[in-house]
């Protein structure tokens, strides 16, 4: 007798619209304010770097935003996703709880993040775009980016952080199958990256300092835009895919999850699961909770405050009302360097601030553990990122058999671990290090910060 | 509108049987013979190293096998796997011919070899074996022998080509997050390693030496025993999962192909998409080309010779009726390490002897454009093995155009390149060498051969 492990769905019951969450919010998010007058600014001022149906999707309030059929056409190639029980993982845990999982590790790329990247690169293809500037940390979003900019004929140009650029070749050799240009960042391509280099001529570049120079090459050139892989409107809605074909699924299992975990780094990877699951907390009354799962050594959801603050370090984007550890907060070195992000999405921030959700954070060493007992039950071996929401959804799993009940636990895998075996080493040889963040560090980064408050 | 790209089974749907293409064979397989006495030796002679079962499968006549429901319920972690119109690669060629990719990558492992490792674990655990023994080189078989002996609590010791071990140390980690002990071959743990180093302490070993480690193991010990990649029939007879869910799949896409394609190392890639069709062809007249590709650089389909030889390079296992280069036959280091045997199954020997099957060779070069064209056109980064199919489709396919007929073609993508971006750094850096090999070579190797010929 088989157990029923997958759920899978056709091709043709893919979704054929995001969920945009604006719509259903009881609080609205706050204006963007200019950083120089503090007065809030129009989506006018992001029209040199975005095309113009993208900043119309970042301002939208309409619920549905259809997706091109192009689009869709290219998700096929791993969409839509399969949704597991985690049968190994509950035997391991021993627990009444049901524990599912959408696995987004099936994508070309290996992650969630193709799902934007296609999007953005249809739209800069309809207005013409010539080419397509990014910045990329461990290079997850400049491999989405490379593929989909390759699909559709456009250029792209990868700023990689320095350090990452030399220590995890890999990725960028997946940018150049795929075509893209991948310079190490600070580069002498650019304004920013020479006066960088200029003092430091040995700098190992930042997130900050890549993203000045792709903003700076997008602001300069007519042909060529910006594209970013997480905290903006339009990016988190383009992945709420994930969440729609999970519902799908799960009513297809016969269940519907109490809980909804995500790994969170600029809210993208939680929002795509989560959203649809709020939408039905929204419109049905639900109850489902959904978590947010972060390091505790880039706490901003759990120990940041909620104010207006930059999105970048260096301090040239429009002021956000978000929860942040401050832009000048440096994340310790941590393996999931997609969750090393100063501040949350302005959206999701609104959401916790409304306690329409809730957040969690692990340290490194559990989240290791956590994700080596899931690789060891259930096959795939996860991104770094992925282990804290299975942090997240053991802890829930092990409180469930303590208090004896049975739960529905979904979370999102959303990538897998073929190129973080490096950090996998170090763990399992006892080398990995944790990094502890005190408080007065904390207030010590966000004591900086001359920005707008809110009430 | 959106255009069909996959085809995916339900759960449900996935095979409950093995197919065992012997049954079917119009002249079976000679037996193998006792390297003493050159006498045709029965199947007990392999009691000390495998389980009874897997034995009995070995040379068993019957047409289908019973896929236990343990061995299904652990598939279907991964399978049934998806079918894919290849629409990018069919435009970017401009071919008429339409091309079908089975896609076996999304495996825990990353390719097709947990297909049988989860059957044979599963054989070994019912034994109450403790412990299973077997050699790695890249590291793909020995990946996936790992994740099934932890799903089934059984000890897996894996025998890893010292170079290999140092030179490519991520599948190495993959096998130790699965709990799997990993050894450098020649290692002083057994007397052929031992015998090894003392003659040459840097030996970089080889899949010869780490196999006599690995059986040594197994037959000086009544708990542990040897399990074996490809090359034999009931590895083989495992793979053909991958067909019979293709027929089922090419059924529902409406389509039957005209030519199916694989990657040949030992064979059991090629048996797995290929016997099946085979199947049609020999049951129902169906007149399906099944093409193995294998490299120039190892050619024993196209070049090498039908006569007995050694399974093994050192010479200790029985001796088998296959197509070979001669077991002293030391392939050039191309990156397709999964290719790189000197000789064929028996089964598919004697399938190409009688003309049921084709072969077709290509230079490594030729493989790697074509493996980048379908990266780009596909978005999946093939495993170097792959590329070998990859080539011959693209090869038919432009003679399609040429000749102005519509075709179609299905072939196996055995896998991911996740692992292999080193190889894809030297193609695109243009540092990727060309390994020819000339007939003197091939009759050089051939000439060693005492052993006995086949009419």
């Amino acid at each position: 007798m088989l157990e029923q492990r997958k759920v899978t769905l056709d091709e043709k019951e893919m979704p054929d619209k995001w969920y945009n969450i604006v719509a259903d919010m009881p609080n609205k998010p706050l204006p963007p304010l200019n950083p120089a007058t503090r007065e809030p600014i129009g989506p006018e001022a992001l029209a040199p770097l975005f095309p113009s149906e993208l900043i119309k999707q970042e301002v939208s309030t309409e619920k549905w935003i259809d997706i091109p059929d192009e689009v869709r056409n290219l998700y096929s190639i791993w969409r839509p996703t399969p949704l597991f029980r985690a049968r190994g993982l509950e035997k391991l845990l021993d627990t009444p709880a049901k524990i599912y999982y959408k696995y987004e590790g099936v994508s070309p790329s290996g992650s969630h993040k193709p799902n934007t990247a296609i999007a953005q690169a249809y739209y800069n293809k309809q207005e013409g775009v010539k080419r397509i500037t990014t910045e990329t940390g461990a290079g997850q979003w400049g491999s989405a980016l490379s593929f989909a900019c390759r699909h559709f004929g456009i250029e792209c140009e990868v700023y990689m952080v320095k350090i990452s650029y030399h220590q995890k070749p890999y990725r960028k050799l997946m940018m150049n199958t795929w075509g893209a240009n991948v310079v190490a960042s600070p580069s002498d391509k650019t304004q920013a990256g020479r006066d960088i280099l200029a003092k430091n001529p040995d700098s190992p570049g930042s997130l900050g300092i890549a993203i000045s120079e792709a903003v700076e090459l997008a602001a300069n050139d007519e042909h060529t835009k910006y594209a970013l892989g997480s905290v903006l409107n339009h990016v988190l809605t383009h992945q709420t895919i994930i969440g729609e074909e999970a519902i799908k699924q799960m009513e297809k299992a016969g269940d519907l999850p109490d809980i909804v975990v995500a790994p969170f780094g600029g809210g993208s990877n939680f929002a795509g699961l989560a959203f649809p699951f709020m939408r039905l907390n929204l419109e049905e009354g639900k109850k489902i909770r959904c978590i947010a799962s972060e390091p505790a050594s880039c706490p901003k959801l759990t120990k940041g405050v909620f104010r207006y603050d930059f999105g970048d370090s260096v301090g040239m984007t429009p002021l956000l009302p978000m929860y942040t550890l401050g832009h000048n907060f440096v994340p310790a070195p941590i393996h999931a360097g997609g969750l090393r992000y100063h501040g949350a999405g302005v959206i999701v921030s609104q959401l916790l601030k409304d306690k329409l959700m809730e957040a969690r954070s692990h340290h490194q060493l559990e989240c290791f553990e956590a994700g080596v007992k899931f690789a060891q039950a259930e096959g795939i071996i996860p991104a770094p990122e992925a282990n804290h929401a299975i942090a997240t959804v053991i802890a829930e799993a092990e409180k469930a058999k303590v208090e004896g009940k049975s739960k529905t636990i979904l979370f999102n895998l959303c990538g897998h671990g073929n190129f973080d075996m490096a950090a996998y080493e170090n763990y399992l040889s006892g080398r990995l290090i944790e990094h502890e963040l005190t408080d007065d560090e904390i207030q010590s980064s966000l004591s900086q910060l001359d920005t707008p408050t809110v009430d």
